[in-house]
């Protein structure tokens, strides 16, 4: 059985700080996780994870693994973990972001599931409820997600409601192939269900409440920071969090920037992934406790000075500026190296900073003094 | 003073064991250096090549670097040592090699020098013998190679006479130019010419015995593994090893395949360096103890075994063939890191054993035993 015990709380936010227990370990909340796209975080070796990135857990795409290596290898290998060496937590999405996202052509979405195409090839494949549950038991992940519907942020309050109740549908049908199969390597999985609803509050309450009905070991936010005004997400995310049990794991995913996660982070929320550290990392643009970078800048082309004066991890030291900007510019695959190693580490600095003050009890007042720091173009 | 101390020589062969001293460290030979061409080992952290690959220098590229970040950037760092944290020695090459492979359109060769355009951005540039020693001392290498013409490894008697001239002639402006200019960064650097003559006797043992009269701290031996068979490429070294004196070490430049390096070891050759490591692990295909491995084949797809029995680095034990096959097969940078600090810690591994074997005088029979082993394709 999963185990989520409150540590601290945060006298004057919603801000709280836990330990979640799984079959693979300890992960304290609130937490972020690197995205392990195909299995492995890009750019960054599973021993950097540990050791120098401090990462607890990390999170799988559903979509990808099922197209490449595949289920049935990831099946004889006895699952994720022994594939690719992580044996810390792993989560794993569900596929319905990347099935909205990255295929278009003759995507079709009926009652059973979503038909799509691949990216890679072009094949046809068929996603439902059911089958990515069996996916994900197959995948091994300790949290497994339910498989949703992801709306356009922009959609209208008719087609967001059209596609919450099928959503419902899903979850419910998620749930019911979840309980009744068992896990594959003898550890125990934990299906959280998706919050969605757009940005309508209405919505987004009826599928909070929907959601905790069923009873899960943790819940989750999606369909937020796809366009719509951060201050909307931030109101989206305290009407959910008013509804989800307190005692449970709350996961927003897909988010975001230092400001949205701590932002988050005061309204309740405790899991976070996204690409962006290593996806903009790749770009040659670098998050320090200094302010952000854009090492591409000819600013930077004779600083020899250290990445981050903090130190985050050992790129920090071991480069500097002028070194890291020439391998970008430079095409270098160290290049995008060092940033994916740096970004990863300022993101799990900023969580272990955040759950530091949540217990010394000075969150708040921290946050506003870090933010304009970090969040300035240097 | 560079000081070069024989430490153990072959009672079988002429395979020998040294100390070259620099003023960055101690170098033991023969040795394999890991190429950084533009400052950078594609793909290897600096601490991997430290700790991980145990290489004790590395090679960078007069041309790259000359272009990005350029000499001035390097001169306001400090030189390249301070510029990518390597503080161990660094060799350059002359930029010669690249000159006559990288660019082609508008290339000029006069008494001068060679006139080429960048391939980055196809601006004119002036390469002299006199430049490229400039060049080479601001970038600030512990040993810094002649400038010299790299003539086709199909050239015709006449055509490899009239290039050794031009080589020879420009050696002596370079030898002219390095002794009459200081180091820039208060440690001493060291000049080695490169025998040139293509795949004719005469022209080798001239162009080695004028190379021996200039009496520098080594000699390098170029314009080998350009096409032609390795028997006369073999038959080229013994030429040329006859008359390099025995005091001081001997560079074969570019080469090679694990056989290659053995066999020139057993040759009497004390340093080399090669893109094959890096470049072909780029591919998938990796060295191991056992044989090689093009790891992009179907058979990998579910062994989940070690990538090398002989664990010569932490990928080998912390990743298996088929998460690197999957890795590599995806397009996963992770996949060209595994493989580039695999096959560099195998061809460290090879030279620091064919030292072992030449101290403990089993050099010959060792390397015997080890060929059928290492280069069968698995």
């Amino acid at each position: 059985m999963m185990r989520y015990t409150l540590t601290a709380k945060d006298r004057h936010s919603d801000a709280r700080c836990g330990v979640l227990t799984t079959a693979h370990g300890e992960i304290h909340t609130p937490i972020f996780m690197p995205v392990g796209t195909v299995g492995s975080v890009k750019a960054v070796h599973a021993r950097e994870l540990k050791e120098d990135i401090r990462a607890e857990i990390i999170l799988g795409n559903t979509y990808h693994l099922y197209l490449r290596p595949g289920t049935e290898v990831l099946n004889a290998a006895g699952g994720l973990h022994k594939f690719n060496g992580w044996d810390r937590p792993i989560l794993t999405d569900s596929g319905g972001f990347q099935v909205f996202s990255l295929t278009d052509t003759g995507r079709k979405i009926t009652e059973e599931g979503v038909t799509f195409r691949s990216h890679i090839d072009g094949s046809k494949h068929l996603f439902t409820p059911e089958g990515v549950m069996d996916i994900q038991r197959k995948i091994g992940a300790d949290i497994v997600m339910a498989f949703d519907e992801c709306p356009p942020g922009t959609s209208d309050y008719r087609y967001a409601r059209n596609s919450l109740e099928l959503t419902q549908r899903w979850l419910e049908r998620c749930v019911a192939r979840f309980d009744s199969t068992e896990p594959l390597y003898g550890y125990e999985q934990h299906l959280f269900p998706i919050v969605q609803g757009c940005v309508y509050r209405d919505l987004r309450e009826k599928s909070a409440e929907h959601a905790v009905s069923l009873n899960r070991d943790g819940y989750a936010i999606g369909g937020l920071a796809v366009g719509e005004p951060a201050e909307e997400m931030y109101a989206m995310i305290e009407v959910v969090n008013r509804i989800l049990p307190p005692d449970k794991p709350r996961y927003l995913m897909g988010v975001g920037t230092p400001e949205n996660i701590l932002e988050a982070i005061e309204r309740g929320v405790d899991m976070f992934d996204c690409v962006m550290p290593t996806r903009n990392g790749r770009n040659g643009m670098i998050f320090t406790t200094e302010g952000t970078i854009n090492i591409k800048n000819q600013k930077w082309d004779r600083d020899f000075s250290s990445l981050d004066p903090a130190a985050l991890a050992y790129v920090d030291t071991d480069y500097s500026k002028a070194y890291l900007r020439h391998l970008i510019k430079s095409d270098e695959i160290l290049g995008l190296q060092i940033c994916s190693v740096h970004n990863l580490a300022f993101y799990l600095w900023l969580v272990r900073e955040a759950r530091k003050h949540i217990q010394e009890g000075d969150f708040v007042a921290w946050k506003k003094g870090l933010l304009p720091k970090i969040t300035r173009r240097l």
